[in-house]
Protein backbone atom coordinates (compact mmCIF):
# COMPACT_ATOMS: atom_id res chain seq x y z
CA UNK A 1 0.00 0.00 0.00
CA UNK A 2 1.20 4.00 -0.52
CA UNK A 3 0.75 5.73 1.93
CA UNK A 4 0.76 9.95 1.66
CA UNK A 5 2.51 11.76 4.37
CA UNK A 6 1.93 15.63 4.90
CA UNK A 7 4.52 17.32 6.89
CA UNK A 8 6.01 20.34 8.43
CA UNK A 9 9.55 21.17 9.89
CA UNK A 10 11.63 23.80 10.37
CA UNK A 11 14.82 23.41 8.11
CA UNK A 12 17.34 24.72 10.55
CA UNK A 13 18.67 21.66 12.06
CA UNK A 14 18.59 19.62 8.91
CA UNK A 15 20.88 19.48 5.96
CA UNK A 16 18.02 19.44 3.78
CA UNK A 17 15.44 16.74 2.73
CA UNK A 18 17.78 14.21 1.13
CA UNK A 19 19.57 11.63 2.97
CA UNK A 20 22.97 12.06 3.43
CA UNK A 21 25.48 9.82 5.30
CA UNK A 22 26.03 11.18 8.80
CA UNK A 23 24.63 14.03 8.02
CA UNK A 24 20.63 14.97 10.11
CA UNK A 25 18.39 15.08 6.75
CA UNK A 26 14.66 14.87 6.85
CA UNK A 27 14.32 12.35 5.12
CA UNK A 28 16.37 10.02 6.94
CA UNK A 29 14.45 11.16 10.19
CA UNK A 30 11.31 10.25 9.20
CA UNK A 31 12.02 7.03 7.61
CA UNK A 32 13.71 5.71 10.67
CA UNK A 33 10.66 7.00 12.79
CA UNK A 34 8.50 5.33 10.37
CA UNK A 35 10.59 1.49 10.92
CA UNK A 36 10.47 1.94 14.59
CA UNK A 37 7.09 2.98 14.81
CA UNK A 38 5.96 -0.03 12.22
CA UNK A 39 8.79 -2.40 13.05
CA UNK A 40 10.38 -2.55 9.89
CA UNK A 41 13.06 -4.15 9.90
CA UNK A 42 14.29 -3.44 6.07
CA UNK A 43 15.09 0.04 4.58
CA UNK A 44 12.27 1.78 3.48
CA UNK A 45 12.60 5.15 1.07
CA UNK A 46 10.31 7.82 1.74
CA UNK A 47 9.54 9.93 -1.76
CA UNK A 48 8.82 14.11 -1.61
CA UNK A 49 7.02 16.74 -3.82
CA UNK A 50 9.70 19.56 -3.19
CA UNK A 51 13.03 18.81 -2.05
CA UNK A 52 14.39 21.04 0.03
CA UNK A 53 17.94 21.90 0.51
CA UNK A 54 19.68 22.64 3.96
CA UNK A 55 17.96 25.54 6.14
CA UNK A 56 14.48 25.71 4.10
CA UNK A 57 11.52 24.83 5.83
CA UNK A 58 8.11 23.55 4.95
CA UNK A 59 4.90 23.90 5.88
CA UNK A 60 3.38 22.03 3.36
CA UNK A 61 5.72 19.48 2.41
CA UNK A 62 3.88 15.94 1.01
CA UNK A 63 5.76 12.67 0.65
CA UNK A 64 4.97 8.81 0.14
CA UNK A 65 6.48 5.65 0.91
CA UNK A 66 4.93 2.23 0.44
CA UNK A 67 4.81 -0.71 3.15
CA UNK A 68 2.11 -2.68 4.59
CA UNK A 69 0.52 -2.22 7.77
CA UNK A 70 -2.93 -2.23 9.51
CA UNK A 71 -2.07 -0.14 12.24
CA UNK A 72 -5.05 3.01 11.55
CA UNK A 73 -3.58 6.14 9.79
CA UNK A 74 -4.69 8.09 12.76
CA UNK A 75 -2.51 6.18 15.44
CA UNK A 76 0.40 6.01 13.02
CA UNK A 77 0.45 9.56 12.74
CA UNK A 78 0.18 10.00 16.89
CA UNK A 79 2.97 7.77 17.12
CA UNK A 80 4.92 9.25 14.14
CA UNK A 81 4.86 12.40 16.28
CA UNK A 82 5.25 11.01 19.41
CA UNK A 83 8.91 9.67 18.11
CA UNK A 84 9.93 12.63 15.86
CA UNK A 85 12.26 15.39 17.29
CA UNK A 86 10.17 18.79 17.71
CA UNK A 87 11.71 20.44 14.68
CA UNK A 88 9.71 17.83 12.10
CA UNK A 89 5.71 17.00 12.87
CA UNK A 90 3.36 14.97 10.65
CA UNK A 91 0.16 16.85 10.35
CA UNK A 92 -1.50 13.87 7.95
CA UNK A 93 -1.77 10.41 6.94
CA UNK A 94 -3.49 8.47 4.93
CA UNK A 95 -3.57 5.86 1.98
CA UNK A 96 -2.77 7.20 -1.10
CA UNK A 97 -4.96 7.14 -3.92
CA UNK A 98 -4.73 5.15 -6.80
CA UNK A 99 -1.84 6.60 -9.19
CA UNK A 100 -0.55 8.87 -6.34
CA UNK A 101 3.38 9.85 -6.34
CA UNK A 102 3.94 12.36 -4.08
CA UNK A 103 6.73 13.77 -6.70
CA UNK A 104 5.40 13.00 -9.85
CA UNK A 105 1.95 14.05 -9.77
CA UNK A 106 1.99 17.19 -8.28
CA UNK A 107 1.14 20.10 -10.10
CA UNK A 108 2.66 23.04 -8.49
CA UNK A 109 4.99 24.10 -5.55
CA UNK A 110 4.30 27.22 -3.79
CA UNK A 111 7.13 28.34 -1.76
CA UNK A 112 6.98 32.08 0.48
CA UNK A 113 10.44 33.76 1.01
CA UNK A 114 10.19 36.23 3.59
CA UNK A 115 11.99 39.41 4.62
CA UNK A 116 12.08 42.04 6.91
CA UNK A 117 13.37 45.88 5.63
CA UNK A 118 13.27 47.31 8.71
CA UNK A 119 14.88 47.44 11.94
CA UNK A 120 12.06 48.70 13.69
CA UNK A 121 10.11 45.75 13.09
CA UNK A 122 12.55 43.16 13.79
CA UNK A 123 11.25 40.01 15.43
CA UNK A 124 13.63 38.01 17.33
CA UNK A 125 11.07 35.43 17.40
CA UNK A 126 10.83 34.70 13.60
CA UNK A 127 14.49 35.24 13.11
CA UNK A 128 14.78 31.40 11.72
CA UNK A 129 12.08 31.96 8.61
CA UNK A 130 12.71 35.74 7.96
CA UNK A 131 15.59 37.39 6.29
CA UNK A 132 16.66 40.37 7.69
CA UNK A 133 17.85 43.23 4.92
CA UNK A 134 19.36 46.32 5.89
CA UNK A 135 17.74 48.50 2.62
CA UNK A 136 13.93 49.69 2.30
CA UNK A 137 12.57 47.73 -0.40
CA UNK A 138 10.03 48.99 -3.37
CA UNK A 139 7.74 46.62 -3.03
CA UNK A 140 5.76 47.92 -6.36
CA UNK A 141 9.53 47.96 -8.46
CA UNK A 142 9.99 43.99 -7.31
CA UNK A 143 6.49 43.11 -8.50
CA UNK A 144 7.30 45.23 -11.72
CA UNK A 145 10.62 43.26 -12.34
CA UNK A 146 8.84 39.73 -10.91
CA UNK A 147 6.26 39.83 -13.28
CA UNK A 148 8.18 39.64 -16.46
CA UNK A 149 9.51 36.31 -15.67
CA UNK A 150 6.15 35.08 -15.36
CA UNK A 151 5.54 31.55 -17.95
CA UNK A 152 7.13 28.93 -19.21
CA UNK A 153 10.55 29.86 -20.04
CA UNK A 154 13.78 28.25 -19.81
CA UNK A 155 15.70 29.50 -16.47
CA UNK A 156 18.91 28.16 -16.77
CA UNK A 157 19.75 31.48 -15.96
CA UNK A 158 18.78 30.97 -12.05
CA UNK A 159 19.45 27.16 -12.18
CA UNK A 160 22.37 25.08 -10.75
CA UNK A 161 23.42 23.44 -14.17
CA UNK A 162 22.80 19.54 -14.04
CA UNK A 163 24.29 17.67 -17.10
CA UNK A 164 21.44 16.43 -19.53
CA UNK A 165 18.29 18.03 -17.16
CA UNK A 166 15.70 20.52 -18.98
CA UNK A 167 15.55 23.53 -17.18
CA UNK A 168 12.20 24.81 -18.76
CA UNK A 169 9.77 25.02 -15.81
CA UNK A 170 6.48 27.00 -16.11
CA UNK A 171 6.49 30.26 -13.42
CA UNK A 172 3.14 30.83 -12.54
CA UNK A 173 2.98 32.99 -10.00
CA UNK A 174 6.15 35.74 -8.16
CA UNK A 175 4.72 38.54 -6.24
CA UNK A 176 5.71 40.83 -3.80
CA UNK A 177 3.37 41.89 -0.64
CA UNK A 178 4.03 43.85 2.08
CA UNK A 179 2.17 42.02 5.05
CA UNK A 180 2.53 44.37 7.84
CA UNK A 181 5.24 46.91 8.40
CA UNK A 182 8.53 46.04 7.73
CA UNK A 183 7.87 42.18 6.79
CA UNK A 184 7.56 41.19 3.09
CA UNK A 185 6.25 38.08 1.48
CA UNK A 186 7.45 36.94 -1.88
CA UNK A 187 4.56 34.01 -2.92
CA UNK A 188 6.90 31.85 -6.23
CA UNK A 189 4.78 29.13 -7.58
CA UNK A 190 5.41 26.79 -10.59
CA UNK A 191 4.99 23.37 -12.06
CA UNK A 192 8.53 22.43 -10.30
CA UNK A 193 11.55 24.37 -9.65
CA UNK A 194 15.10 23.11 -10.29
CA UNK A 195 18.04 23.46 -8.19
CA UNK A 196 18.08 26.69 -6.28
CA UNK A 197 15.86 28.71 -8.73
CA UNK A 198 13.35 30.37 -5.87
CA UNK A 199 16.59 31.81 -4.11
CA UNK A 200 17.86 32.81 -7.02
CA UNK A 201 14.96 34.39 -8.21
CA UNK A 202 14.33 36.10 -5.37
CA UNK A 203 18.37 37.23 -5.44
CA UNK A 204 17.55 39.03 -8.69
CA UNK A 205 14.67 41.22 -7.47
CA UNK A 206 15.75 42.17 -3.96
CA UNK A 207 18.35 44.98 -5.46
CA UNK A 208 15.55 45.78 -8.12
CA UNK A 209 13.77 46.34 -3.99
CA UNK A 210 16.46 48.64 -2.75
CA UNK A 211 17.52 50.23 -5.80
CA UNK A 212 20.53 48.68 -7.52
CA UNK A 213 18.88 47.39 -10.56
CA UNK A 214 15.99 48.26 -13.08
CA UNK A 215 13.12 46.88 -13.06
CA UNK A 216 14.36 44.91 -16.26
CA UNK A 217 17.23 43.38 -15.26
CA UNK A 218 16.16 39.67 -13.97
CA UNK A 219 13.90 39.61 -17.71
CA UNK A 220 17.29 40.37 -19.06
CA UNK A 221 19.11 37.54 -16.90
CA UNK A 222 16.20 35.07 -17.43
CA UNK A 223 16.76 36.01 -21.86
CA UNK A 224 20.75 35.51 -21.20
CA UNK A 225 20.17 31.98 -20.94
CA UNK A 226 23.29 30.98 -18.54
CA UNK A 227 23.88 31.24 -14.67
CA UNK A 228 24.60 34.73 -14.21
CA UNK A 229 27.08 35.52 -11.29
CA UNK A 230 25.75 38.64 -10.51
CA UNK A 231 22.24 36.95 -9.21
CA UNK A 232 22.44 35.83 -5.43
CA UNK A 233 21.13 32.82 -4.45
CA UNK A 234 19.78 33.86 -0.96
CA UNK A 235 19.93 32.17 2.25
CA UNK A 236 18.18 29.49 2.98
CA UNK A 237 16.18 30.48 6.30
CA UNK A 238 13.84 33.17 4.88
CA UNK A 239 12.23 30.25 2.33
CA UNK A 240 9.59 27.93 3.51
CA UNK A 241 7.59 25.38 1.39
CA UNK A 242 4.37 26.35 1.73
CA UNK A 243 2.01 23.95 -0.35
CA UNK A 244 2.49 21.45 -2.95
CA UNK A 245 -0.34 20.90 -5.09
CA UNK A 246 -2.50 17.79 -6.99
CA UNK A 247 -4.95 17.35 -9.52
CA UNK A 248 -8.19 15.56 -9.18
CA UNK A 249 -7.70 12.09 -8.07
CA UNK A 250 -8.53 10.60 -11.26
CA UNK A 251 -5.90 12.61 -12.72
CA UNK A 252 -2.81 11.90 -10.68
CA UNK A 253 -1.47 8.73 -12.30
CA UNK A 254 -1.39 10.80 -15.83
CA UNK A 255 -0.29 13.34 -14.74
CA UNK A 256 2.51 11.58 -12.99
CA UNK A 257 3.33 9.82 -16.55
CA UNK A 258 3.35 13.07 -17.57
CA UNK A 259 5.56 14.52 -15.05
CA UNK A 260 8.18 11.20 -15.46
CA UNK A 261 8.61 11.91 -19.68
CA UNK A 262 8.84 15.08 -19.10
CA UNK A 263 12.21 15.31 -16.34
CA UNK A 264 12.00 12.42 -14.92
CA UNK A 265 16.23 13.39 -14.07
CA UNK A 266 15.60 16.51 -12.62
CA UNK A 267 14.90 16.89 -9.02
CA UNK A 268 12.03 19.14 -7.54
CA UNK A 269 14.19 21.57 -5.58
CA UNK A 270 13.67 24.88 -3.58
CA UNK B 1 18.45 62.12 30.63
CA UNK B 2 16.43 59.34 30.17
CA UNK B 3 16.29 57.33 27.38
CA UNK B 4 13.04 55.24 26.29
CA UNK B 5 13.76 52.06 24.93
CA UNK B 6 11.72 49.39 23.12
CA UNK B 7 12.96 45.88 22.46
CA UNK B 8 12.15 42.32 21.21
CA UNK B 9 13.28 38.74 22.60
CA UNK B 10 12.93 35.73 22.56
CA UNK B 11 13.21 34.53 26.04
CA UNK B 12 13.43 30.73 25.30
CA UNK B 13 17.55 31.18 25.98
CA UNK B 14 17.20 33.27 28.59
CA UNK B 15 16.71 33.10 32.48
CA UNK B 16 13.91 35.99 32.36
CA UNK B 17 14.17 39.74 32.26
CA UNK B 18 15.47 40.47 36.03
CA UNK B 19 19.44 40.24 36.42
CA UNK B 20 20.40 37.71 38.22
CA UNK B 21 23.80 36.06 39.70
CA UNK B 22 25.41 33.75 36.80
CA UNK B 23 22.34 33.21 34.93
CA UNK B 24 21.48 35.05 31.08
CA UNK B 25 19.30 37.80 31.37
CA UNK B 26 17.40 40.30 29.13
CA UNK B 27 18.46 43.19 31.61
CA UNK B 28 21.80 42.51 31.85
CA UNK B 29 22.18 41.66 28.29
CA UNK B 30 21.18 45.43 27.11
CA UNK B 31 22.45 46.73 30.33
CA UNK B 32 26.04 45.56 29.22
CA UNK B 33 25.55 46.26 25.38
CA UNK B 34 24.56 50.08 26.17
CA UNK B 35 28.07 50.09 28.71
CA UNK B 36 29.93 48.72 25.34
CA UNK B 37 28.35 51.24 23.08
CA UNK B 38 28.40 53.92 25.42
CA UNK B 39 31.60 53.55 27.05
CA UNK B 40 30.05 53.87 30.22
CA UNK B 41 32.49 51.86 32.97
CA UNK B 42 30.20 52.39 36.16
CA UNK B 43 27.23 50.00 36.10
CA UNK B 44 23.91 51.39 34.99
CA UNK B 45 20.18 50.27 35.37
CA UNK B 46 17.68 49.44 32.94
CA UNK B 47 13.95 49.40 34.55
CA UNK B 48 10.92 47.81 32.27
CA UNK B 49 7.66 47.64 32.39
CA UNK B 50 6.73 44.16 32.35
CA UNK B 51 9.54 41.50 34.13
CA UNK B 52 8.79 39.21 32.03
CA UNK B 53 9.70 35.15 33.70
CA UNK B 54 12.09 32.53 32.13
CA UNK B 55 11.37 31.79 28.65
CA UNK B 56 8.49 34.24 28.18
CA UNK B 57 9.01 36.45 25.06
CA UNK B 58 8.16 39.90 24.21
CA UNK B 59 7.26 42.28 21.33
CA UNK B 60 6.70 44.99 22.72
CA UNK B 61 8.94 45.29 25.95
CA UNK B 62 9.81 48.98 27.02
CA UNK B 63 12.24 50.36 29.45
CA UNK B 64 14.35 53.11 30.30
CA UNK B 65 17.98 54.27 31.29
CA UNK B 66 19.33 57.50 32.84
CA UNK B 67 22.51 58.33 31.26
CA UNK B 68 24.53 60.84 29.77
CA UNK B 69 25.51 60.58 25.47
CA UNK B 70 25.25 62.75 22.54
CA UNK B 71 24.90 59.93 20.52
CA UNK B 72 22.17 60.58 18.19
CA UNK B 73 19.51 57.91 18.99
CA UNK B 74 19.35 56.13 15.09
CA UNK B 75 22.97 56.04 15.62
CA UNK B 76 23.12 54.32 19.15
CA UNK B 77 20.39 52.03 17.99
CA UNK B 78 22.27 50.53 14.76
CA UNK B 79 24.79 50.46 17.34
CA UNK B 80 23.11 48.47 19.56
CA UNK B 81 21.52 45.96 17.62
CA UNK B 82 24.87 45.16 15.68
CA UNK B 83 26.17 43.94 19.52
CA UNK B 84 23.57 42.49 20.80
CA UNK B 85 22.93 38.79 20.64
CA UNK B 86 20.36 37.24 18.03
CA UNK B 87 17.84 37.13 20.10
CA UNK B 88 16.97 40.66 21.09
CA UNK B 89 16.42 43.68 19.16
CA UNK B 90 15.98 46.97 19.72
CA UNK B 91 12.95 48.45 17.98
CA UNK B 92 12.98 52.04 19.38
CA UNK B 93 15.45 54.44 21.11
CA UNK B 94 14.03 57.73 22.00
CA UNK B 95 15.03 60.98 24.56
CA UNK B 96 12.21 60.09 27.20
CA UNK B 97 9.01 62.85 27.90
CA UNK B 98 9.16 64.75 30.93
CA UNK B 99 7.84 62.43 33.64
CA UNK B 100 8.37 59.26 31.95
CA UNK B 101 9.17 55.93 33.96
CA UNK B 102 8.67 52.47 31.90
CA UNK B 103 7.09 51.13 34.95
CA UNK B 104 4.97 53.13 36.71
CA UNK B 105 4.21 55.23 33.83
CA UNK B 106 2.28 52.82 32.20
CA UNK B 107 -1.27 52.27 32.60
CA UNK B 108 -1.83 48.63 30.96
CA UNK B 109 -0.07 45.83 29.45
CA UNK B 110 -1.13 43.73 26.74
CA UNK B 111 0.05 39.56 26.99
CA UNK B 112 -0.86 36.98 24.37
CA UNK B 113 -0.45 33.15 25.39
CA UNK B 114 -0.72 31.01 21.94
CA UNK B 115 -2.16 27.49 22.18
CA UNK B 116 -2.80 24.79 19.60
CA UNK B 117 -5.52 22.60 20.04
CA UNK B 118 -4.93 20.21 17.09
CA UNK B 119 -2.07 18.22 15.69
CA UNK B 120 -2.92 18.23 12.00
CA UNK B 121 -1.60 22.57 12.40
CA UNK B 122 0.82 21.83 14.50
CA UNK B 123 3.81 24.40 13.02
CA UNK B 124 7.33 23.27 14.58
CA UNK B 125 8.59 26.90 13.23
CA UNK B 126 6.50 28.13 16.23
CA UNK B 127 7.32 25.66 18.82
CA UNK B 128 9.02 27.95 20.71
CA UNK B 129 6.04 30.83 21.31
CA UNK B 130 2.99 27.95 21.21
CA UNK B 131 1.98 25.10 23.49
CA UNK B 132 0.80 22.43 22.18
CA UNK B 133 -2.56 20.75 23.84
CA UNK B 134 -4.06 17.16 23.08
CA UNK B 135 -7.59 18.19 23.56
CA UNK B 136 -9.65 20.14 21.33
CA UNK B 137 -10.83 23.62 22.90
CA UNK B 138 -14.11 24.92 22.79
CA UNK B 139 -13.46 28.57 22.43
CA UNK B 140 -17.35 29.92 23.47
CA UNK B 141 -16.89 28.46 26.71
CA UNK B 142 -13.36 29.52 27.28
CA UNK B 143 -14.79 33.44 26.67
CA UNK B 144 -17.94 32.51 28.83
CA UNK B 145 -15.54 31.53 32.25
CA UNK B 146 -12.85 34.43 31.59
CA UNK B 147 -15.37 37.21 30.85
CA UNK B 148 -16.56 36.49 34.58
CA UNK B 149 -12.89 37.27 35.88
CA UNK B 150 -13.38 40.61 34.60
CA UNK B 151 -12.81 43.88 36.54
CA UNK B 152 -11.23 45.17 39.91
CA UNK B 153 -10.37 42.55 41.89
CA UNK B 154 -8.35 41.25 44.44
CA UNK B 155 -6.32 38.16 41.96
CA UNK B 156 -4.87 36.38 45.14
CA UNK B 157 -5.98 33.27 43.58
CA UNK B 158 -3.77 33.70 40.72
CA UNK B 159 -0.73 35.09 42.44
CA UNK B 160 2.65 34.04 43.83
CA UNK B 161 2.10 35.59 47.54
CA UNK B 162 4.62 38.33 48.11
CA UNK B 163 4.42 39.58 51.75
CA UNK B 164 2.53 43.05 51.92
CA UNK B 165 1.93 43.56 48.46
CA UNK B 166 -1.27 44.42 47.06
CA UNK B 167 -2.45 41.58 44.69
CA UNK B 168 -5.49 43.80 43.43
CA UNK B 169 -5.54 44.49 39.96
CA UNK B 170 -7.99 45.96 37.10
CA UNK B 171 -8.14 42.59 34.71
CA UNK B 172 -9.50 45.07 31.32
CA UNK B 173 -9.56 42.19 28.69
CA UNK B 174 -9.49 38.80 28.88
CA UNK B 175 -10.25 37.20 25.79
CA UNK B 176 -10.11 33.89 23.71
CA UNK B 177 -10.06 33.91 20.11
CA UNK B 178 -9.36 30.89 17.56
CA UNK B 179 -7.28 32.99 14.89
CA UNK B 180 -6.41 29.94 12.77
CA UNK B 181 -7.44 26.27 12.47
CA UNK B 182 -5.85 24.68 15.55
CA UNK B 183 -4.21 27.86 16.31
CA UNK B 184 -6.09 30.12 19.84
CA UNK B 185 -4.89 33.34 21.45
CA UNK B 186 -5.65 34.45 24.72
CA UNK B 187 -5.55 38.15 24.83
CA UNK B 188 -5.20 39.32 28.46
CA UNK B 189 -4.74 42.83 29.36
CA UNK B 190 -4.80 44.54 33.11
CA UNK B 191 -3.00 47.59 34.26
CA UNK B 192 -0.26 45.62 35.86
CA UNK B 193 -0.03 41.64 36.78
CA UNK B 194 1.46 40.39 39.86
CA UNK B 195 4.08 36.95 39.75
CA UNK B 196 2.87 34.35 37.36
CA UNK B 197 -0.83 35.91 37.26
CA UNK B 198 -1.36 35.75 33.33
CA UNK B 199 -0.29 32.28 33.48
CA UNK B 200 -2.03 31.35 36.30
CA UNK B 201 -5.43 32.98 34.64
CA UNK B 202 -4.77 30.68 31.46
CA UNK B 203 -4.49 27.97 32.91
CA UNK B 204 -7.63 28.06 34.90
CA UNK B 205 -9.86 28.53 31.58
CA UNK B 206 -7.90 25.85 29.47
CA UNK B 207 -9.54 23.11 31.56
CA UNK B 208 -13.03 24.62 30.91
CA UNK B 209 -11.96 24.72 27.40
CA UNK B 210 -11.05 21.06 27.52
CA UNK B 211 -14.53 20.13 29.45
CA UNK B 212 -12.91 19.12 32.71
CA UNK B 213 -14.43 22.05 34.79
CA UNK B 214 -17.49 24.00 34.75
CA UNK B 215 -17.05 27.79 33.00
CA UNK B 216 -17.69 28.88 36.14
CA UNK B 217 -14.79 27.45 38.09
CA UNK B 218 -12.06 30.10 36.91
CA UNK B 219 -14.63 33.22 38.87
CA UNK B 220 -15.54 30.47 42.04
CA UNK B 221 -11.67 30.57 42.24
CA UNK B 222 -10.89 33.90 42.41
CA UNK B 223 -13.68 34.68 44.64
CA UNK B 224 -11.95 32.09 46.55
CA UNK B 225 -8.82 34.71 47.20
CA UNK B 226 -6.43 32.49 48.19
CA UNK B 227 -3.78 30.60 45.52
CA UNK B 228 -5.59 27.42 44.55
CA UNK B 229 -3.70 24.15 44.12
CA UNK B 230 -5.57 22.98 41.25
CA UNK B 231 -4.86 25.68 38.77
CA UNK B 232 -1.70 25.18 36.32
CA UNK B 233 0.64 27.86 36.06
CA UNK B 234 0.85 27.87 32.07
CA UNK B 235 4.07 26.84 30.59
CA UNK B 236 6.06 30.40 29.86
CA UNK B 237 6.56 29.80 26.41
CA UNK B 238 3.05 30.33 25.20
CA UNK B 239 3.43 33.67 26.99
CA UNK B 240 4.41 37.14 24.93
CA UNK B 241 4.51 40.29 26.09
CA UNK B 242 3.26 42.23 23.24
CA UNK B 243 2.91 45.71 24.25
CA UNK B 244 2.67 48.04 26.84
CA UNK B 245 0.57 51.31 26.91
CA UNK B 246 0.84 55.19 28.33
CA UNK B 247 -0.81 57.96 28.89
CA UNK B 248 -0.65 61.05 27.16
CA UNK B 249 2.70 62.73 27.33
CA UNK B 250 0.90 65.22 30.29
CA UNK B 251 -0.05 62.46 32.06
CA UNK B 252 2.65 60.51 32.27
CA UNK B 253 4.28 62.46 35.75
CA UNK B 254 0.79 61.74 37.59
CA UNK B 255 0.43 58.26 36.37
CA UNK B 256 3.61 57.41 37.59
CA UNK B 257 3.32 59.18 41.07
CA UNK B 258 -0.08 57.35 41.50
CA UNK B 259 1.48 53.95 40.94
CA UNK B 260 4.15 54.36 43.21
CA UNK B 261 1.72 54.66 45.77
CA UNK B 262 -0.75 52.27 44.88
CA UNK B 263 1.70 49.11 44.80
CA UNK B 264 5.33 50.68 44.76
CA UNK B 265 6.39 46.96 45.95
CA UNK B 266 5.16 44.82 43.58
CA UNK B 267 6.73 44.03 40.23
CA UNK B 268 4.80 43.75 36.99
CA UNK B 269 5.37 40.42 35.62
CA UNK B 270 4.30 38.21 33.29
Amino acid sequence: MRLRIDLRYDGTGFHGWARQTALRSVQETLEEALRTVLRISEPLTVTCAGRTDTGVHARGQVAHVDLETDMPMRELMRRLNGLLPEDVAVTAVAVAPEGFDARFSAIARRYVYRVCDQPTTWDPLRRKEVLRVDQPLDVDRMNEAATRLLGEHDFAAFCRKRVGASTVRALLTFSWERVAPGLLEATVIADAFCHSMVRALVGSVIPVGDGRRDASWPATVLAGGVRHSAVTVMPAHGLTLEEVRYPADEELANRARESRQVRGEVHQRG
